[in-house]
């Protein structure tokens, strides 16, 4: 008996996204996603924090979050609470940080926490890609905020806020990376978190501020977290490991207050995040985290200044870019009759990945001709040699000269 | 100028779960959870296998799933490959598997691709706590099918679907731990196996096969999967490194048909597990797995021993269970006026942490005077003093005799 293959269409979940395509591997020259450089990579810190520990503890990893409650390995929250406190003003105790498997888990938290389907959010108008799939999933009302060369800005968030309370509508957050900000790289400063406070305090709005790239600029200098300026709460905040030690490390956190932490946390089915990397990341962080964070900048510096030579070199006028202030990402803007979403596929064919400005954007005129350029991993080498490709793909492509459009 | 505080209460979404009070530590004899045993966790061969796979290719840390795609660590695919090929008789690829962080968050991919509020799902009604939360949060009608000692009831689990389909109803999967089930640590027969597919194949409905607990039978020997006896799919298959390894560990995995496969990778947004876990899982499993499974085993039916033993020498004839096939779970039953609820509280007074039947079952009369007790994580001086005291806290507050209730 031949037996008919089974159908499972019909069970189905109404609204899923479109299936995935199979994965191919990576492309030669690959500009996406927030990976790091290999080089920059502490290896040997972290193989002698991994031993380390697990001679110290490792029998707990038998138990749940070995033993250390719902909320993470205590060490790490222990280091967090004092980094938080040096770098980023915040005051907090490891009470306050719940650890969760990289930051899209904390966003995945703050979410299930605060928002239903036909809520209205207000975010940067470019802004991280994970964040709006995420909110258009849920079905929220997305409002982009226009940025400049500082962030965000508050004009316009005022306006925003005006026209939505004449509607009606008090939307649950403000959702801001006002340090090193994804993918513009601004810097917002501190009279405009200052500002951005005022705005939310007096519309009830709450600020989720998003610090997961405030290692990393260029002077380790930063303004104070917009957490830290809140002296009556109605913050709350979400940093990862991931740009400052290694992404593939799923291990980010969340800092709130109580009333929302033990509403997350009843939230939190996933029964801890894994306890190892939270563990060697403890290990290591509480020795070597001051020292290495400044290494891994100089490195990521280089290979900006190294891209940034390659499309000065390759693209001439054409394009238009502002120095970042940190991070891994260069946003870039090209000829406004280049769509990027096109120059994705040409590109492509060229062995080279970019993120089209689109994925990036809630405003697509503005965004259309946009592209995101990760820095990070490739080496100086393949920066070169993929600039070069992405240019011929506009030259072949788009008619693009060096000079002009 | 003092702030007046944030008032967060207006801006959460409905229908949450009530907030969680404080983590307080564990108590001295702790029966809960899916703990394992310290003694038996392989820490040598764990702390070798990190360091090894680390040299060799931790610089991939660097690359979001160290650069094998949305899968999983591609190693830790071909090692569950060929287990499962082995121990379950399922013959897949690594294709056909997802790694997940821990079996928790498999149950919520299919449940995300496969489930909608209002939703019809069978179950066994002993089950799993964390399948029956996650349900009752989706919003779906669970129907319970009665166990015997060879688990899930076929007469009862034909007749509920006779019904369903009477009303109109498809349910979207049978949800079933056929391998020592939890709580009741059955095993499915190969005939019921067979029966089942039969009357899920004849209703068009979907088995969700959950082995987590499958590598711990005493004796080694199982009957093959579920997933491994169909011809024509229809069976997705989860299982877990927490129970043959380390709980803390947060790793498991789906296998799947692409066609499931491609619609649930759409929904995972996680940007992958922890990948040195994965790493660490593969280097040691592809090695040691095979060796280390059998010395837990034995180690496991000692404390079980142990806590039989306690339980009739504290309890005597008003204590019933029957011996469990393998797992880290006793399912016991008390005199029928006791309230496993409220003994949950005396015990808990007593240092004494159980698990009430009634949070681990769909059937709250059958299961009011049940308790679950997990013999894994305490030691066999804890069993003894932990059942000793759990004794005197049913003769004190119960009145409860070691002859009669």
């Amino acid at each position: 008996m031949t037996a008919t293959k089974f159908d499972y269409t019909p069970l189905l979940a109404p609204g899923l996204p479109p299936a995935v395509a199979r994965w191919s591997g990576r492309v030669k020259f690959d500009f996406t996603g927030g990976n790091n450089d290999p080089d920059r990579l502490p290896l040997e810190g972290l193989i002698a924090a991994a031993e380390s520990v697990l001679r110290r503890e490792g029998r707990k990893l038998a138990i749940y979050g070995v033993d250390n409650g719902p909320q993470g390995y205590r060490p790490l929250r222990d280091f967090l609470a004092g980094k938080l406190r040096v770098d980023a003003g915040i005051a907090c105790g490891a009470d306050d940080i719940v650890i969760t498997s990289g930051s899209n888990h904390g966003l995945d938290l703050v979410n299930a926490t605060f928002l239903a389907r036909g809520d209205t959010v207000i975010i940067e108008e470019d802004c991280y890609q994970s964040v709006i799939n995420r909110l258009n999933r849920i079905g929220t009302r997305i409002v982009g905020i226009p940025l400049d060369r500082d962030g965000m800005r508050m004009d316009a968030l005022s306006n925003a806020l005006d026209d939505l309370k004449r509607s009606g509508i008090r939307p649950k957050y403000i959702y801001t990376i006002p340090t090193v900000q994804n993918p513009t790289a601004t810097i917002l400063p501190l009279e405009r978190r200052h500002e951005m406070l005022r705005l939310a305090r007096a519309h009830g709005v709450l600020i989720f501020e998003d610090d997961c790239y405030a290692d990393l600029t260029w002077s380790g200098e930063r303004p104070p977290a917009i957490f830290a300026l809140s002296e009556a709460g109605g913050v709350i905040h979400v940093g990862s490991f991931s740009k400052s030690i290694a992404p593939a490390l799923r291990v980010g956190y969340v800092v709130a207050p109580w009333e929302v932490m033990s509403r997350m946390l009843a939230l939190k089915t996933d029964a801890g995040t894994g306890a190892l990397e939270q563990m060697m990341l403890a290990e290591y962080c509480t020795k070597h985290f001051a020292r290495h964070v400044p290494e891994l900048r100089q490195g990521l510096r280089a290979k900006l200044e190294t891209l940034m030579d390659s499309l000065r070199e390759h693209f001439g006028t054409t394009v238009t870019f502002d120095d970042p202030k940190g991070g891994i990402f260069l946003w870039v803007k090209l000829p406004d009759h280049v769509d990027t979403m096109k120059l994705y596929e040409s590109a492509l064919a060229r062995g080279v990945a970019i993120n089209p400005g689109q994925q990036w954007s809630v405003n697509k005129a503005h965004s259309r001709s946009r592209l995101r350029l990760c820095f990070a991993s490739p080496s100086h080498e393949e920066i070169h040699a993929g600039i070069a490709a992405l240019a011929e793909a506009c030259r072949t492509d788009f008619g693009m000269s060096k000079d002009g459009v």
